[in-house]
């Protein structure tokens, strides 16, 4: 079930690159939740190449299809379809690689596993499938908000070696890069237009945080929501390491310092990032992802071909200069997609029923 | 499926801290692998407390009982139960906790999801349970070294501050703390003996590799061996944070440096920890976990009761100072069930055949 | 998961009958089978309706449109997406009953499941969701066939009280029964039409067979080949019983009758059905499936409105006299869907390599 | 997960008939239910072999060790283990047929599919596997009767050619057989004692019921409640056919016939079982399961060994002369398994909430 993610909320995507189109099914999702096709182009359009000079030049239109599942405007039950039909690919620009390897990427391990590899626009492993990821969770987000008052938000924390110099969650939406700090925008931006230039690229972090989760969601001991998140992110393209909380910051804390002191007024810290045990809080879940450097750059460098041969690599395919800059809205679907399963997975084995007395304010 | 890892390899655990037993059920193993219950003795030592001054006092005897599944020596495909007794479990130090939480762990979420603990050794949340992740995954470490010629190996990578002065895999085994540098040792002695005394204690990272993984395992979308790699790595007690190759150092390499370059004679880096599109290259697989500094302390420290009254927390029971020192057994499990796992469902998708020509050695 | 079939073949279909589309999701299928576009048209036609008086004279154009996972005309290993259209959907039919519950149908048990539920033409609970089945299962045929040389066949083995006086599998194919006695037919066609004329349905049953499945196919002791096979068959439209082999028939055997003798020449006789302990044994696979007579009719009922008041209920739909003369690629499809799993997971725990000596000839 | 059944409430057996000990563990179970040890007695011992001379002579003390999951005499929420062990094992009963295959045993069928089988009993394919069954449904069936006030229960309503005379639910614990007529019993045990004398065994056909079931268990359409009500029963030892209401009588009704009217006042009929469309509609659910005869005779047979060389085939263990005696219990089991794994499913999707109005009483 590799192309699936979740147990009751469960999203099955499919389509390549520069197929004809790609889409999702989602199974499990609770009935009721007004849905129309509009809903999904904002989100849809915050994941989107094209937007600024920073991003791949491929410009798709993103036009949801709401193939089955809704009635009346609101869903049913049944499984939801969900189709956007690529309009933008251009294959050509792949044809000098078909045969080849390029270091760093897919082609080399799906042609192992698989015997063969459709070779457009990276194929399945390209970042275009996370379109429907983003798609998929308008709606998680909609349930989760409107029945949890939870709240999915996210910014780029790292782009290559640059940290915002504040945190300002208006500051988020405003500039290409998802950065919440309006200051330093214009630095990255010129550090952008110089490594555009270059022909390299470079890795970046997003932090994604939920607010409003209630105390008791995530499944011990494999299905913890820690682990769920953990595999979500790493699932996304690109993705080499992911943290909860304090993260690799926590190996060199000491015990007294790490714990997050419980008060009637609510937590004193959250160096936990919201999980003990695997099991939400009732504070902020807090994820950092690291995104490596994209891999297709237009530096030529040394690679194979399918027969053995060494052979030159250059891509000429339009490309990311830095991934991470477009990947806010993908870790925040995931992490979307993974509370509304654990809601409804909680809601399975315990009821209905919100948590117990004392609840200590999500504080800290 | 909470309590499950694996698809095809499934691993079912159960049991708390301080009932009558712990145990698990393998459902899936391939049949004809030879295993007897003496077989379990030496992984669960290296993993067991009790064993050196530096991790807590508890000393269980271990003992694996196979309850079924195994017929004159060998796996015979049906699902094969182990048990293990407590044996030394010492409940009446939980008493004062009983109806207390205990600040950076699990007692208040579990309380709030379940409505109902058991508080005994912190039951179910417990790193007791660990111990049958070790025990299963000594078949599958057997399957992986004899039909594949998998070896899978760990160490200790940070200790708070201290990090490794060099890399002797002969030195990880001979030490209490999985060290590859033998003469660190003193060191580390004598901080964690002033560490225990202070009552405090510290995080860690173990980083766990394998080697001799062919190229071709691991199930995109979803079901990356990375991303299957974090979730595994996450669900382990204490665990915050999990990187495959360079993990968060991507954050700010350039395209360029990152990617691994391919020759007929090998990868000339191994920037990627051995998987890319979530699919195994061939090269070694690299996995690196923080973990956090366990929280229970005998430093007082201020927390609620069950009725919401705030209280001073002593935890007196059995602790290890650091939690990562016993780790390295764990993260090792871990990466092997996450392997044959893996290894299980391409043969089911893709067959019993050799990967495809041309094969790039996992070098690098 | 209630929209998924199998466990690594995993079909995932959506769609209500008069929506826009109906499709469904294949993953985990292996790669390098050839499939085009057109390859689905013979079985489709089989299951249509509209291709005799003795059907529904909705007649839909069934045009597969392969969305993703085939590349170069060869399967991927990709989820493979197919897309079909709704031409003839009538909506308007069912305006009257959009406020009604029809006894016998599934009106009133989404009504209740959901709070809500798509009227127009049975939504998601009508037969027009097997033409995913029936699609799905074309690419598990070919893999059989291939690499197996396992055939799937049926019959309609009663309808109604009707019994065939023969059975020659040429004969099945040549009526729009698939009826094996062809000298039974004119007397069929006169049944059907008096009874639609009448305005009544009535029920059937339908018996489909694999010939060479090896033995070994199967996973005890809850995912039994003959438990898969019944839970595929019961959710069929309209299935109310399921047997295998000998089924009730074996109610009133006795243990020396019912026992097939091996022999080295093969199995004396098939009261098994090719099925022993949940694995098959080389013997031919027999499931004979009972339809019930549908409850769309146009002999009018009484019935309840969403408000509870009782209501005269007219069925003006276009409708089957008799849903199981269609049934019968259906549950050749499902026995496909089902074998092609069980497959890929006896190769899983068991490897590519053939069953052990003895092997009995399957006859019987 | 061949050995797990429910996708919620999920039981995972193991063991063989003359291992050690059988168990299972049961993951998902909500939190808060009283259990102790002594609740599984009356189940087990209803179920058990050598309480009458009509059954197998072997006597089990079936004692239910709790080793996990329970604290303080109610379910924590966290798996449940529980452990019986085997007292009563002659393994030596079996050594004549090590190295044969039994006609109409799963003995050629696990070597086939393994390469390898436990001969002793029957190994994993005995019968004795379902007495954990039987132990994981005491928990269930307390869980609906409390929580849903859903009862279920069960009666043999064919033994051989034999059929209840009447219906009487309070005979039926009342004799061996759980027949509902106290005047056949007589006419019954000289069946029996007859058959048993001769050497031979015979079929059996088991009814059972679930009254209380809400409208709205069941998930369309590949988990509908027939679906896997159809799967669970076909898993039970020599099970060859499974009917929900009006079953294979449905394929000679008519629609006009078959169709439950449905009234303000209630169901005038329950053709259906209580099932549409895949899912409870209020009304009492009806299951029947045929149980074929048991192929271990003392009647000599012509059969195979390991070598291919034909020998003749005696079984001399102890057995059952007609295994559906003891089923009744077995087949109520796998009704409460499925049932409120439904039931938590339905939970997760749809909440908390009751059914909708108008709701029609369950008669009929």
């Amino acid at each position: 079930m590799s192309n699936t993610t979740g147990q009751l909320f469960r999203v099955t995507t499919f389509g390549e690159s520069h197929g004809p189109a790609i889409g999702c099914v989602i199974d499990g999702c609770p009935p009721g939740i007004a849905i129309a096709e509009g809903d999904f182009a904002h989100d849809l359009a915050r994941r989107a190449t094209g937007r600024s000079r920073h991003t791949s030049a491929r410009r798709e239109a993103d036009a949801v299809e709401i193939l089955s599942g809704v009635y009346d405007g609101v869903t049913t039950g049944t499984p939801i379809a969900l189709l956007v039909r690529n309009t933008d690919a251009r294959s050509k620009d792949y044809a000098a690689i078909t045969r080849q390897f390029r270091p760093g990427h897919a082609d080399y391990s799906y042609w192992q596993k698989y015997g063969i590899r459709d070779p457009r626009g990276g194929g399945r492993a390209s970042a275009r499938e996370t379109t429907m990821r983003v798609t998929a969770a308008v709606i998680a987000r909609k349930w989760l908000r409107e029945r949890h008052g939870v709240e999915v938000r996210g910014y780029l924390s790292r782009l290559g070696e640059h940290a915002p110099t504040g945190h300002d969650w208006a500051a988020v939406e405003a500039n290409p890069f998802f950065w919440p700090a309006a200051g330093d925008v214009p630095a990255l931006e010129a550090y952008m237009d110089a490594l555009r230039k270059s022909g390299d690229s470079v890795g970046a972090e997003v932090t994604v945080v939920a607010d409003g989760v209630p105390p008791g969601w995530g499944e011990p001991v494999y299905g913890k929501l820690d682990a769920e998140l953990a595999a979500a992110m790493m699932s996304i393209n690109a993705v080499k390491g992911v943290e909860i909380g304090a993260g690799f910051a926590a190996v060199t804390q000491k015990g007294s310092e790490h714990r997050d002191v419980m008060t009637p007024q609510g937590f004193r810290s959250n160096h936990a990032g919201g999980v003990l045990g695997g099991i939400s809080t009732g504070q902020q879940i807090v994820v950092r992802t690291a995104f490596k450097p994209t891999s297709s750059l237009r530096l030529p460098v040394q690679g194979l071909d399918v027969d053995g041969n060494v052979v030159d690599v250059i891509t000429t395919g339009r490309h990311d200069p830095c991934v991470g800059i477009r990947a806010t809205p993908i870790c925040e679907a995931m992490l979307a997609l993974v509370l509304i399963d654990q809601a409804l997975r909680h809601r399975a084995q315990c009821g209905d029923v919100g948590a117990v007395s004392p609840r200590v304010p999500g504080g800290g």
